[in-house]
């Protein structure tokens, strides 16, 4: 298989763009100089506009889950009441975290598939008094898009925290930090960013920072107060992915060329077609229609075919990579993700091979 | 300043060889792909060769200090007792990641420049049954290289994990993890490596294993049973940096071409050279010769003479970084890294800057 040609088409890591992959292979610097602390002030800068943010924003040397742990650790102590809203197998990670260190979680758990159900998390909220709620911005697992804005309304009503997992459409899906009143929304590189995997984002609400001041969950990698007092002096606690800080800096000067508001749109027409292309083909959507996300679709393959089948049909013959279902859907559905680089050539081809895929599978019961 | 010709010489992040840089520009791959799985074999049994070990190897997406944190997370639990032995910035930072995890941590401390005194570690061994001793290989504050072997030699006959922070000299200093008995050991990626910040290496002995059955402390992001889960089916548990791993696959095969013992010989050589130059211009260097460095080199300025004027002088001028002293040793001595890419021609042309500093040091106190 040739590298080269590889279209990747699943939600996450995407394809580079060529500004990209030239900015990764720079020489190195020191991660203590002034080089360094002005590539870090422009990157941080960035990506407070791509989380449409002025409070404060930490940039980690980890993957996204990385900054997950750093969201829960920061702002918890063991013991603390938790409402864990899960509708996949993400909602079901950032819960688990916060059990794992200590936090007492409470599950409101929706039918995969489904998005959060707003007034079933008033509810919830009515009953018990939570310290944060926690939740996903795009559940990757199900393409599912939560209603961000109306759950943050929900719980800052009860004065818990919002802390959103916003790893998957950060940048490819419209989300507002602050007009939303979003606490601590945690984002990833290899996503809408247009990068390899390395970096998380993660944005701090001078609310939340009250809450750190008291949290008492151990924390030292991701430690988000002794990142803000490095950012302070244009350095980073631990050595930083320099090599990802020059990637970043060239993903963020495309996205401001392009408008962040542009690219909520691109990634909007490119769902669009994805959705109608593979209605066209006769398969069946997974999930809630009108939650639908804009970054990634699911969907069945044609009855009685393996989705594997097709995915490797799509793989061999065309090169282009989408992915199956993740933890309960594993063997179910299929998912193509349109994300990062995505423009409607890359949608049509995938569109195309597709259509020859299920074209095969429908010859091979025949 | 033109970063084409920056000679970084600190004791990493190194420079980058052109193999590696070509490496960090590859197209994106997808992380659950076979391709991918191809790539984390390689990486992990080079890994292995480097750390001279058969146990298992889990590469984490994060730079050293989150391998530190895995490496006290995954075996201990609140309470256990600890023996952290300190001489310098970085022993202190492992005792520290223990104790915020919860560990009851007693603490030996050698004077900055000193090497850790493997009779005193004995006597401390003796006086209380410790879970784990953590101590550095390599203590790039100081540039002193400790007694390893040794120390694991008293640490094994009392049955105490031996935790070894290696970030800084693995793959430029001799560490043989099996022969010596080193149950879990520590890399980084920006050291003698030559790649840029963002990987983090474990190794972990079957003893350690047994440990981490009934290790207590919480762990997610860093969880290295779940690392080890994942790498039977040639995966990582969270997106993996894949630019890191292609850049990894370049350098261990420069590594292997080279020879591992040849690297360590050309460092050692590389530490001579400097060594000599620096006492050439009349200059004390610091810590106890017997145990210096082979990756860094640490001495003072001219007497009356900031050190941070040399440093000024190196960068501004001759387009060289090397850097100053941490915690307690900032603005008193100097530092030279001298590993990864480090050559003769380096290091003549780091020598040759550093008398033209001193000189014009000298000129400025007559």
């Amino acid at each position: 298989m040739n590298g080269e040609d590889l279209l990747i088409m699943i939600p996450g890591p995407t394809g580079l763009p060529p500004e990209v992959r030239e900015a990764l292979a720079r020489p190195a610097i020191g991660h203590r100089s002034q080089a360094f602390a002005e590539l870090l002030d422009e990157c941080t800068a960035g990506m407070k506009h791509v989380f449409q943010t002025e409070s404060d924003m930490l940039i980690l040397t980890a993957s996204g889950t990385g900054g997950l742990e750093a969201a829960i650790t920061n702002f918890l102590s063991p013991g603390d009441p938790v409402l864990a809203v899960s509708v996949g197998n993400f909602g079901e990670r950032i819960g688990q975290i916060a059990g794992i260190f200590g936090a007492d979680v409470t599950w409101l758990r929706f039918e995969w598939g489904e998005a959060a159900g707003v007034s079933a998390v008033r509810d919830a909220l009515a009953q018990k008094s939570y310290r944060a709620i926690l939740f996903t911005q795009n559940e990757t697992s199900t393409a599912i898009t939560n209603p961000v804005r109306e759950l943050a309304q929900a719980a800052s009503e009860t004065g818990a925290l919002t802390i959103v997992d916003a790893i998957s459409g950060m940048g490819g899906i419209e989300v507002r930090t602050d007009d939303w009143g979003l606490d601590v929304v945690v984002a990833g590189s290899q996503k809408a960013l247009m990068l390899p995997p390395g970096l998380a984002f993660v944005s701090v609400s001078e609310r939340a920072w009250r809450a750190a001041e008291q949290a008492g969950m151990p924390r030292f990698y991701f430690d988000l107060g002794k990142a803000r007092d490095y950012l302070g002096r244009g350095q980073t606690p631990y050595t930083p992915n320099t090599s990802l800080f020059f990637a970043l800096q060239a993903s963020l000067r495309l996205i401001l060329a392009e408008g962040l508001e542009n690219s909520w749109a691109r990634h909007a027409q490119a769902a669009a077609t994805v959705r109608e292309g593979v209605e066209k083909l006769g398969l069946k959507r997974f999930g809630d229609p009108e939650y639908a996300s804009n970054v990634v679709t699911a969907f069945l393959p044609p009855e009685g075919v393996d989705p594997k089948q097709i995915s490797s049909h799509m793989l061999d013959r065309h090169n282009i990579l989408i992915t199956g279902g993740q933890g309960k859907l594993r063997g179910t559905i299929l998912r193509i993700g349109h994300l990062g680089t995505v423009d409607q050539s890359q949608v049509s081809r995938t569109l195309g091979a597709l259509e020859e895929a299920v074209e095969e599978a429908a010859g091979g019961r025949a």
